[in-house]
């Protein structure tokens, strides 16, 4: 199927039937959809947390937009991003690249160097925005490749990211969380979104021509 | 091809062949790709501009990190984010998407309502963080889109926001640039980044499983 039958196959599904779990094999392949989205310098600059317990997901729940969605949702996938950027992180990152490709380490650098004079005279807070823009490319790859599958999916940022964040410890990992992606499979029954009509609005709207 | 097949084939080309074009037929599909992107409330708050035009493309140059992948390329996309939310503009989608499912208006207003509270208290410049956060969804489709057509993409945010604003009169339309989507096709010889493997940090890093 084309990516734009899946993308008119998808919606954002109000209510999940608990009792189906998505298969480790799809889980797999929607986790690498988000690993291979392009991002900014091409420093992947945030991390997935998958969360399927249970226990985690009741702890998750509270301040959450909508509750049940999460519940009955057979995974929770978490779009953390970094807090800041470093000398040290992008080091890392390149230093990896190098030696991927079996190139001096270093090679790059003239390149890294620019990185770091623009990151460097930014503040935490300017690069977390940064840092949390580049999650919704990988975000809406993660619900293509759901979508591919015939995996629902719904993306939320309606839940308390302090709490998420404390629940997870993601301040250890120099992460905060941006967006939910919950995967499952609808309960048709209750999914009141199933039985409308996808809207958009027009292209003659959406695009300028210039 | 499958998405997974398509992301891998894709690459942020780093020199185009100016002698090659994008049909118009593709180009058509890239946009719907981006009009199919999930929004946070369905309110699809940027537009796409598309700019073909040579002298413009040349406008748009200066200040751009890779001012030659912008002049070589078929054509620029320009994604641009609502410079604010308003309770006129919820109104105007959700009308559109009540008309559309042939349902009253006013269905949803429990929900709109809710969203005029909460971007009510916000600044202009929260809700621009939040728009601008969206048009990341659609970037990234948009270059799933390309790469399933074997149409080459390069997303950039290297470029002079204020000149691309001014150039395009974004302003006027209550938008303000975010990225660019440059599309066409390489020029195998001087896009040194072809020949090269693609890197990403290995999934056991990428996810942690909770």
């Amino acid at each position: 199927m084309s990516l734009l039958e899946n993308l008119n196959w998808r919606h954002a599904v109000k209510a999940y039937d608990p009792a189906k779990k998505v298969s480790e094999e799809d889980l797999n392949k929607i986790l690498e959809a988000a690993r291979l989205a392009p991002t900014s310098s091409g420093l992947q600059p945030f991390r997935v947390i998958v969360v399927s317990n249970q226990d985690l997901k009741e702890k998750m729940v509270k301040g959450a937009l909508n509750p049940e969605v999460m519940r009955d949702s057979s995974h929770v996938l978490v779009f953390a991003a970094w807090d800041s950027y470093s000398n040290e992180k992008i080091d890392k990152v390149y230093d990896f690249h190098t030696d991927v490709r079996e190139l001096p380490r270093g090679r790059f650098s003239s390149y890294t160097d620019k990185l770091k004079v623009i990151y460097g005279v930014q503040t935490a807070e300017e690069h977390f925005a940064h840092t949390a823009r580049q999650t919704y490319i990988a975000l809406g790859l993660a619900m293509a490749q759901a979508a591919e599958l015939r995996v629902d999916s719904t993306p939320a940022e309606g839940f308390s990211n302090e709490r998420v964040d404390e629940i997870l410890n993601l301040k250890e990992l120099g992460l905060k969380s941006v967006s939910l992606l919950y995967l499952g499979y609808r309960d048709e029954k209750n999914d009141w979104l199933s039985h409308m009509k996808k809207v958009r609005i027009p292209m003659e709207e959406f695009i300028v021509n210039k």
